[in-house]
C-alpha cells in the first residue's frame, strides 16, 4: 500500500481539496498507472454532490474521475497484456465478477458484481470505497485496463473512456449507418462525441439543439445539418425522416417530439437519464413501429474496439485542459454547460502541489 | 351499386340499429364477399362512440367491423387470386396507395394513403366513408383480401384479422423465441392471442394479470405460468428474467414495472395504446440496455402468413358468438371486460331482420 496525491471532497457541499489517499500495492494481476489526464464527467459531479443518493449514496471522502489516461509504471507478475511505459486508459469499471452471463457476454457494465472506478465498495480493502482518477496514480486489474492508440492527443483521449464509449456503443450497435439519417440530441460532452462517431460511420448527421448559436460548432464537428428543436417549422419539415437518434439529454424533455422525427422502424436511444420520468406516448411508438432503447457505456471489449476505431479515424474529444486546482471552478461552469465539450484535467499540475 | 343490410350507429351516443348501406358494384379488381362472421374489436367501440375524435373523428352513420370472414360471391374480371365460393378474410385495411415505401415494404398499415375498413374516406365515392363488417356483405380490392385456411372454425377466425395479426407480428419479429421466457401483459382479446402465438413459437409463456382468478384460463390457453402483477413478491421473483414482453394493456399502467421484468437487452412491445402518456424511467431502459417498441397490426403479406400459420397450428380466437341484434349488449359487456375473449357476430342473424 502507498499514499497517492488526489483531489477529493469531504461532503456533498464541500469544495475539492488536495488530500492523500491509499492505493494498493500492485498484486500479480494489477497494473499501476501514472495518471496523465482525467476527464470530468457529469457523473463525477452527481456523485461528489451526492445527487444520486437514492440509487448509490456517496461515501466520503470521494475522489471522482473515470475518464483516465496514463502510463504504466509497474505491472504484477501475472500481467501479460501490459508493460511499464505503455499508454493505457481506465473507464467506469475497475472490476467485475468475471463469471456471470453479462461478463461472459463481454458486457461487464451489467455485471451485478462489478466495481465502479469510484464510490464502489473496494474489494481489495484498501479503502472503504474505490477512488477515481482525480489522482496522480491508480492500480487496476489488467482486465480493466485498455490500450490507448499512440497517435492520439492524450488530453482528448481521456473522455473517450466514458463519453466516447457511451455514444460509440449504441451508434455502432444500431447497424450500418452509411447514408442513413442520424440525429444527435444535445451537443455537450456526449453529444459532440455522438456527432463524431455517426459521421465516421458514414451517416448523414443532424444535430438537434435548442441553441441556434451552436450551428457552426455542430457543422465543424462533422454534422451535416442542425435543427433548432424549439422551432416547430423545422421539426415538422424533418418529421418521419430519421433512421436513428441518439438522445444525450439528461434533463426532462419531450421524447415524443423526437419519436415523431423517426421514420418507419426507427429507434431513439437514451444515454442521458433524466431524473423525472419521460412522458411517453404509446401512439407515437405504435404508428411506424418505432422503438426507444437505453444504453450504458460499454463492455471492456467494445471499449477497446472504440479506442482502436478512434486511433484509425483520429477521433478524440474536444477538451478544455485545466489544472487540477481548477476543478471547483470547472464544476460550476459544467452546471452552466459552459465548456466545449469536456474538461480534461492535466495531472502534471498535481505534482506541483 | 347496391344496398346491403348493416348495423350502424347514427351518433356517438346512439345504439346500433339495422339500416341499409350502399356497397359499390364489383369493379374489375374487386371481390364481393358475403360476410359470415365479424369480430368486435375495441377500436370498433372507440370509433362508434367517437372516442378517438382528436385523431380521427367519426363520420356518421358509422358501421364498424374489421375482423371479417366470409365467402366470395363475385369477382371482377381482373381478379386472379379468388373465385366465387372461396373462404376469405378482410382486416383493418381495404386499400392503400400501392406505391409508397411502406407499401413496397409490405407494410401497408403505415401507408399515408391507406384506406381503413371503416370510417375512412371512401375513395370509390360510394359513401362519405367506408363501412365495415357489421353488414351482410362487403366489396374489397383483391389485394386486401386474404385466404382463410379451410380447417379452422370460422367464428374464431374473424378476430385473427385484427387481434391475431396485432399480436402475431411483434412476437414473430422479435426473433426465435424457442425456449425463451416471454411475457404477455393482459389477458383480453389481444392477450389471449399473444399467449397462443408465443406458445406456438415454443416460448416459455408467462401471463401478467391483476386477476388471480385468470390463472386457470391462462394455463388452458397455453401459458406455462401466471404472475399476479399486483403482488410485489411475485414480481420481484421474476425480475430481470424475461426476453420479450407483449404489452396489450390500453389503460394507464406502470410500464417501468414491466421493463424491470426484462433481462439484458430485453424488449417490451406495446400493442395497446393508453390515452395518457406512460411514465417512462430512462434508468429502467439504460441499465440492461432494454427497449420499448410499438407495433400496429401487420401488412397484408404478414397477415396472410399469420392465417397460414394458424391453419398449420390449428389456432383460432376463443370467441363468444352472438347474433347481430346483441351488439349493443356486447359493447356494454366489452367495457367491463366481460367476454372470453372476443365477440364474434354470426351474420346469418342479419338475414332474419
Amino acid at each position: 500500500m502507498y499514499q497517492a496525491k488526489a483531489y477529493s471532497v469531504a461532503s456533498a457541499t464541500a469544495q475539492f481539496t488536495p488530500q492523500s489517499i491509499p492505493r494498493r500495492a500492485t498484486t500479480e494481476r494489477d497494473v499501476q498507472i501514472e495518471i496523465l489526464f482525467c476527464g470530468i464527467c457529469h457523473s463525477d459531479l452527481h456523485t461528489a454532490r451526492d445527487e444520486w443518493h437514492s440509487i448509490m449514496p456517496t461515501t466520503y471522502p470521494c475522489v471522482p474521475g473515470h475518464e483516465i489516461v496514463g502510463r504504466v509504471t509497474e505491472v504484477g507478475s501475472a500481467v501479460t497484456k501490459f508493460k511499464a511505459g505503455d499508454l493505457v486508459g481506465v473507464g467506469c469499471l475497475v472490476d467485475s465478477d468475471h463469471s456471470c452471463p453479462s461478463c461472459q457476454a463481454n458486457l461487464e457494465q451489467f455485471c451485478p458484481g462489478s466495481t465502479f472506478t469510484y464510490n464502489s465498495p473496494d474489494q481489495h480493502g484498501t479503502a472503504p470505497v474505490t477512488y477515481g482518477g482525480y489522482s496522480e496514480s491508480i492500480v487496476v486489474d489488467e482486465s480493466f485496463v485498455l490500450r490507448v492508440p499512440k497517435n492520439l492527443e492524450l488530453a482528448g483521449v481521456a473522455p473517450l473512456l466514458c463519453a466516447g464509449i457511451t455514444t460509440y456503443s449504441p451508434i455502432r450497435r444500431w447497424g450500418d449507418l452509411k447514408g442513413k439519417k442520424v440525429g444527435v440530441v444535445g451537443l455537450g460532452g456526449l453529444g459532440h462525441m455522438g456527432v463524431k462517431f455517426a459521421h465516421a460511420f458514414g451517416a448523414h448527421v443532424v444535430v438537434f439543439t435548442t441553441s441556434p448559436g451552436k450551428r457552426e460548432a455542430a457543422l465543424k464537428l462533422g454534422a451535416h445539418d442542425v435543427i433548432v428543436s424549439s422551432d416547430p417549422e423545422q421539426m415538422k419539415q424533418h418529421a418521419g425522416t430519421f433512421n436513428f437518434i441518439l438522445d444525450t439529454i439528461a434533463a426532462d424533455h419531450d421524447i415524443n417530439a423526437y419519436i415523431n422525427m423517426l421514420g418507419l422502424e426507427g429507434n431513439i436511444t437514451l444515454v442521458g437519464a433524466p431524473e423525472t420520468p419521460l412522458k411517453l406516448s404509446a401512439f407515437a411508438l405504435i404508428f411506424g413501429r418505432k422503438s426507444i432503447s437505453g444504453s450504458l457505456i460499454g463492455g471492456l471489449k467494445e471499449t477497446q474496439e472504440m479506442l482502436d476505431f478512434c486511433g484509425e479515424h483520429n477521433i478524440t474529444s474536444d477538451v478544455e485542459v485545466i489544472p487540477v486546482q481548477k476543478i471547483n471552478e470547472a464544476y460550476e461552469r459544467m452546471v452552466k454547460s459552459d465548456v466545449r465539450y469536456r474538461f480534461s484535467i492535466d495531472m502534471a499540475s498535481l505534482k506541483e502541489e
